[in-house]
């Protein structure tokens, strides 16, 4: 199998050459237009997995092979949806730092400020509103301008609409599920199914497949291997976001229990708790100000109601799930490979 | 010419129809992407000109005949991308009316307050980016799913997301504007290009003429009338938003002076006006609290300074310059009778 970094870096390239074209033609338009670009593109190059890149590059070598730089530039599509999810969740959660730098609203903050403008907060809010709408926008001109065949090309572009939608739905039922003191593990699972599962595995997946012309039974095998692996990772990821060291999950160990996070560890707790223990866990939820303390009371509860080896368990069979459909595809396979070496890591990861 | 009062209701009935599927969609994810399914169909549904939709019908039957209720349907893309455009300008001018009802977080403030959650506000903004979000996302899929061939399908779309993106642009350039004493004519021309010209006309003609099959050299005669026919008819509409009356522009008539929006009228008197003229009107433009002698003055120096007949005058020229082109043109009766006809108000229109 290719070496995925230099894969990786091969998309960075390819991110940069889009924005790069977009910022010549914005330029033609206004200074203001060419500034936004420029830091659309400060943002999209920072540092980061290019999880869903790679998916599509690798669903399409599920069925063909060759065309390999014309498929990485597809690729872009996804990682530009991404960005605008991110811009926008960042102004809806009023978070000031995205991967490790200030997120999109706070560096036109800086901006409107150096201007002088007296208030700048609401303008550089506005602004990265637009930015997020301005990705949106373009995100499936990758897919668009390829050199695909055109009813390939609407089908992919459909499915990448869809996702979009989705994401939407699912970014609105997080954002209700915060209010909600009675969630349910089926409400959580249906978010990580709109959100992680189908919007970064199934979708991208699907992109690269349609592309290498796959039969709609070849994509239903490949939703039967991105549901469990996208439900295992997320549910692994919220594990680590309790019981993790803050060096591994480059974030505070005590952010997603401030944050009040609905995840399947904290539901199930809530569910399973002792009245006395339920007290004490939603004395710490959504606290913003909560002490090493209280963070080892909640790992404690999480425990000792069984939760925490719910969710591993249940990450552990979703992502050896996963691994068996990858095992078992009947795929080309440089593309059944790396499915498999992703499942392999869901099966064997650390939490 | 057929009647565009019967068009008009086709095409509601055709946004509609289009959104009643979504809902259906959206009931099987959640009772709460069904709810923001509804709430954005209401939002479409609301009393409009649905001068765009009527656009690309009479771009296509400038070119092609038949297929109405195809174009037709294709049509309800311009009206989609337009009600996600009006729902986040909604959020970054914090306005409450959109035509005559709540805008969309004003909707959303009322749905949440009556399930008893505390602070309504944030949580609806962020509901009403996401329904703008998941609006973007779907608006070029009545494009897609048509049954136009995949490769004029392509180029359209491709048109489509490009004025998206240049709206965004015009969308920044607007809020600088506001941001900047000394704007030029330039400048407001180049929003009024932006947000008008190219998106409210030209863009919905290409998407109908391309669907028809035009020619790049076809296009281009569409461009060169629809670019004069979109500027008239923005200094046309800022004219009469500070000498018409309200019960003709549906608007208080000073409700642009408090805004103090820059417009070819207010840029061009505040170049000519001498120091005493300039001194009370950067009194009255963006001043929350001025009275019916304010407006006069303020309409008192728009005209002594010549600011009403350049933009008359010039309105006049390009609303010509349009209808010269409609009548030159070799298209088809039907499409190019259309044409006239909007040309011709246009020159008439009183302001």
């Amino acid at each position: 199998m290719q070496d995925s970094k230099a894969l990786k870096q091969k998309i960075d390239l390819a991110i940069s050459k889009f924005l790069e074209r977009r910022i010549e033609q914005a330029k033609e338009v206004s200074p203001s237009s060419e500034l936004l670009m420029k830091n659309i593109k400060e943002f999209s190059l920072r540092k980061g997995k290019r999880i869903r890149p790679l998916f599509v590059v690798f669903g399409f070598k599920c069925f063909a092979e060759g065309q390999e730089d014309e498929i990485i530039k597809v690729s872009v599509s996804t990682e530009l949806l991404h960005d605008y999810l991110l811009i926008h969740d960042d102004i809806m959660d009023k978070s000031n730092l995205r991967r490790g730098l200030p997120t999109f609203h706070k560096v036109y903050e800086k901006i409107y400020a150096e201007q002088n403008v007296s208030n700048p907060a609401p303008y550089a809010e506005n602004s990265a509103i637009l930015a997020g709408d301005i990705l949106s926008a373009i995100s499936s001109e990758p897919i668009l301008e390829s050199s695909f065949p055109d009813e390939l090309k609407t089908k992919a572009v459909r499915k990448f609409n869809e996702t979009n939608c989705q994401t939407g739905f699912g970014q609105e039922l997080d954002i209700l599920l915060e209010l909600n003191e009675n969630a349910k593990a089926e409400d959580v699972d249906l978010v990580h199914i709109l959100k992680t599962a189908k919007y970064s595995v199934e979708s991208p997946l699907y992109i690269g497949a349609i592309l290498a012309g796959a039969t709609d039974k070849q994509l239903k095998v490949l939703s039967d291997y991105a549901i469990p692996a996208g439900r295992a990772f997320q549910i692994q990821d919220d594990v680590l976001g309790v019981f993790g060291s803050e060096e591994k999950i480059g974030k505070p160990v005590d952010s997603d229990l401030k944050e009040g996070k609905k995840t399947l560890l904290t539901v199930h707790a809530l569910e399973k708790a002792n009245p006395e223990q339920k007290k004490r866990l939603l004395e710490i939820l959504g606290n913003q100000s909560i002490s090493m303390k209280d963070v080892l009371d909640a790992r404690k509860i999480i425990e000792e109601t069984g939760s925490l080896k719910h969710s591993r368990t249940l990450a552990k069979e979703l992502a050896n799930q996963a691994l068996e459909i990858a095992k078992a595809a009947d795929f080309r396979q440089e593309g059944k490979d790396f499915l498999i070496s992703i499942a392999d890591k869901l099966v064997n990861r650390e939490d």
